[in-house]
């Protein structure tokens, strides 16, 4: 609707930089734009102001969203940090790419210390891609697809990486388990809580301003070099145990969650005034959104907000997937716009693959769509929206309709141990604590209506037999195509820990590794 | 934080209109500004797209809070219309002003057609008080005050009145209970359903079109006479049964309710239109907001959001009172603000005095505070929120921190009979089915880090003992100086309904009242 409005101006701004064929075409003189694609770890879609968050602490955000696209209907891959992660870079779901288990049905794999496998080589993510077209390619921050060297991102297609393989979980002992490496590059620079200080207690830590400056540092050195980039800046502040500097702490309504919230928010303010500044706003696409929904289990002081949505991360309800999104890119994007075009992470692939001019690989799946005409010509793309835990589709998003083929919370018996996804939450036969199947008879939802998935629609209407006639062959469809990629989160070992990284001996920091003694993960949920 | 930036535009632009006593200084040429206030009936804090409803169909009220300033902590005066109203009319809590009952403890009433009472002749109104500045007063809806004819609008200060005293429920049989008289002024004109259509079926009725009409013309005929004007816009479409004309039906994602949110947001648009037009934007004074939280008993198809807090209408939680609030008048209130000052309706009538130039009343308790300086000049007054329901104050809000004194959803008869204040919600020890007494030892809720009222903070923490050692003086105060009006809402009688109002022998629409048998009437919850 907002973008109709916009349609003729559009059309005349795209103009000056784009040919007859819009997605895909490179503008001969200017080249193709940069790439900054800016990932958040764990922060929820209520978070942000312009998503309704009460505190409104974000407007740096908010004001990017007035200037770009909103997108309420943006979707992570997974509930999970490492299979969305994957599943953005690749531009495939998780369980094609091999960022799944089947060690047990349904459960979340990410990729500990412990984690023998990462992403296969077979894989050919963005990074690679990009470099074919000229990009210099950075990443700022989490990897996460994989420790041990060969997964490293160095090896797919990244020409410089500062930051960290996990999550800066922590700190470990370097006995029972060593601290996570800091890599600049290929090889490690120090480790957390040894040489790059969080402190628990007081929930400081500068890591947010490091990763700002190594940003800020990059994008004037790609303007000096005049090649095009692709900055991937993927931050933890907002992942437990949540940080900020010194100079955010207690700035916020919200307390520490809140304070690393502001940090970030001042930081892509500052990202986005540079590229104003250094004069390549309009040739730069940014797109800000998070890799899952809030971690309502670390909630309040540790996890942030899904606003109205039902549950949070690790769970397939909305509040476990759906994502703040907001693209920007002055000059091409007309300003304040709401789109409701059913996004996901794995678009982002997909879409800036047309935007450097090149085509998705042709020799496999991909999940992702190209969003250019989304964002630039006001079209709507009729597709399904898949929510994945582990091995089993879980439900399916189509139009306003959310049909849930099976239902899980947790167990009991980590409920039973205060875990729990929904804290404050119960919706009879929806926030189950056994996993229910219901593929026989899907659980129906209408978002519109019914945006916290809390009545399900019934059985016995006209309107859930008319929309399941619709859904029911879109996931049969899904289900009879798909093959699944080899599960690359089965196998656990203590001995692959960063005990002894790439660099290590430079630093005198490697430590010995124990015998290996691989087994199978094990995934509680 | 955001109207610190403003200030000195601010000042330069209240400098063209204000003297140097700028609360309640009147220009001498101009005289007040004319007063306009939107009420709205049981929509939900997070029905509008500002405050992060995902449909974002509002398009027109987040306009109206980007060129104003935005409340996030904006309360009623009671979760539920009759009392709020009164409040806000009166500037009084309801246990001031006597819409209460002590039939039973801490329970909710309103005025349905069997109530024999209604705003008692010693309260002041705010339009009786606005006739002394020269104010020309009309309200347009729902009344809510008392149906029988002592306590009609015209009785209380209004120069115009159409609409109806009482909810558009129906519809009635006209034999054990006669349909609602809509009136012009102080005649019916008719009667919901014979004269007014509501189709339950499809949802349809043109009354905020016509309710709008009303507003237009009244404007129009205000601004020809040069009087300074107050219109009470108290339109119902979002309270059930929620309607919506024709041209809004089927438009909203969010189905029938989402319809007639967006009939509201295009009216709200064409009047602030309206006054641009005429030119006299910059001399009205609009603020909108509604009388409760959102009903989630009539959720989804009838019932609006309340965002991301607990429970709705009738409680004493976040959900029930916290409301959508903005504040409109260009050339004076800088665009584009948030405001968190805690704020609440019955700040309406102090403001509306202040911008008057009048004074309130100097013989009573007055719980609401003017505005003016913390929307024109930033200031940030340190004042309670009390939470009322019925004679007993549930909880008290100061700062961030709202201690619970009383906790109750409704009763375990009720909810097993499927009322359900807080469908899909439960929160241990909160959202208790028993009234629950806390007076000794609140339950005390950080509502920065947790809006949602889930994560009770320990009674043995340090922040604890601090916060209540600040609220606890508060409380006693206020309820060693209360002096409680006499509740007006204890008495039922079914011989009160609207068989025979003023008017209806001229429609030959009188109907024979049963013979009186005043009884305490029953409020349930």
């Amino acid at each position: 609707m907002a973008t109709g409005r916009w349609l003729p101006l559009l059309l005349g701004l795209c103009g000056l930089v784009w040919g007859p064929s819009l997605a895909g075409a490179v503008n001969a003189t200017r080249g193709p734009p940069n790439l900054v694609l800016l990932l958040m770890d764990d922060m929820g879609w209520g978070d942000l102001g312009v998503f309704g968050h009460p505190s409104k602490e974000t407007p740096n955000l908010d004001q990017m969203a007035s200037e770009g696209v909103l997108f309420p209907s943006f979707y992570a891959a997974n509930p999970l940090c490492s299979p969305s992660r994957a599943a953005l870079l690749t531009g495939r779901l998780p369980i094609r790419n091999g960022f799944y288990t089947t060690n047990a049905h349904a459960r979340n794999a990410y990729t500990p210390q412990e984690i023998v496998g990462g992403i296969p080589e077979s894989e050919l993510l963005l990074p690679e891609l990009l470099r074919k077209a000229g990009y210099v390619n950075k990443i700022i921050g989490k990897w996460h697809l994989g420790h041990r060297p060969e997964f490293h991102p160095l090896k797919h297609g990244f020409d410089e990486w500062f930051g960290s393989p996990n999550c800066h979980f922590g700190p470990y002992d370097n006995k029972a388990a060593p601290n996570i490496p800091v890599y600049r590059d290929g090889e490690m620079i120090g480790r957390y809580y040894e040489d790059f200080k969080i402190d628990h207690k007081t929930g400081e830590a500068n890591l947010t301003q490091i990763y700002l400056q190594e940003a800020l540092d990059f994008i004037n050195a790609q303007q000096a070099s005049q090649q095009p980039f692709f900055l991937y800046w993927a931050i933890d502040a907002t992942h437990a145990p949540v940080y900020a500097s010194r100079e955010f702490l207690g700035t916020s309504q919200r307390g520490l969650y809140g304070d690393a919230v502001r940090e970030i928010d001042s930081s892509v303010g500052r990202i986005l005034n540079r590229l104003q500044k250094l004069g390549i706003s309009e040739n730069t696409f940014v797109f800000f959104t998070s890799d899952n929904g809030a971690a309502l289990i670390s909630a309040p002081k540790q996890g942030g907000s899904n606003g109205p949505f039902l549950c949070g991360k690790e769970t397939t309800f909305e509040g476990g997937m759906r994502e703040p999104a907001i693209a920007w890119w002055p000059g091409h994007i007309p300003p304040g716009q709401v789109n409701h075009q059913l996004a996901n992470v794995m678009d982002l692939f997909t879409t800036s693959l047309a935007l450097a001019g090149l085509q998705p690989p042709s020799d496999r799946q991909i999940d992702g769509i190209d969003l250019l005409p989304v964002i630039l010509q006001g079209k709507l793309i009729d597709r399904p929206i898949f929510y994945y835990r582990g091995n089993e589709m879980m439900a399916v998003r189509i139009g306003l309709y959310k049909a849930h083929y099976w239902t899980w919370s947790n167990s009991w018996e980590q409920f039973s141990q205060g875990i729990d996804f929904c804290p404050g939450q119960n919706v009879s036969r929806v926030t189950t604590h056994t996993q229910e199947e219901h593929t026989k008879l899907p659980l129906l939802f209408h978002l519109g209506r019914d945006p916290g998935e809390k009545y399900p629609i019934s059985f016995s209407s006209n309107e859930y037999q008319t929309v399941m006639e619709r859904i029911s062959p879109v996931v049969q469809q899904h289900k009879e195509t798909l093959l699944p990629g080899q599960p690359q989160l089965n196998v656990c070992d203590r001995a692959v820990m960063n005990w002894a990284p790439p660099g290590c001996e430079k630093l005198g920091k490697c430590l010995e590794p124990p015998r290996s003694d691989p087994k199978k993960c094990f995934w509680p949920h």
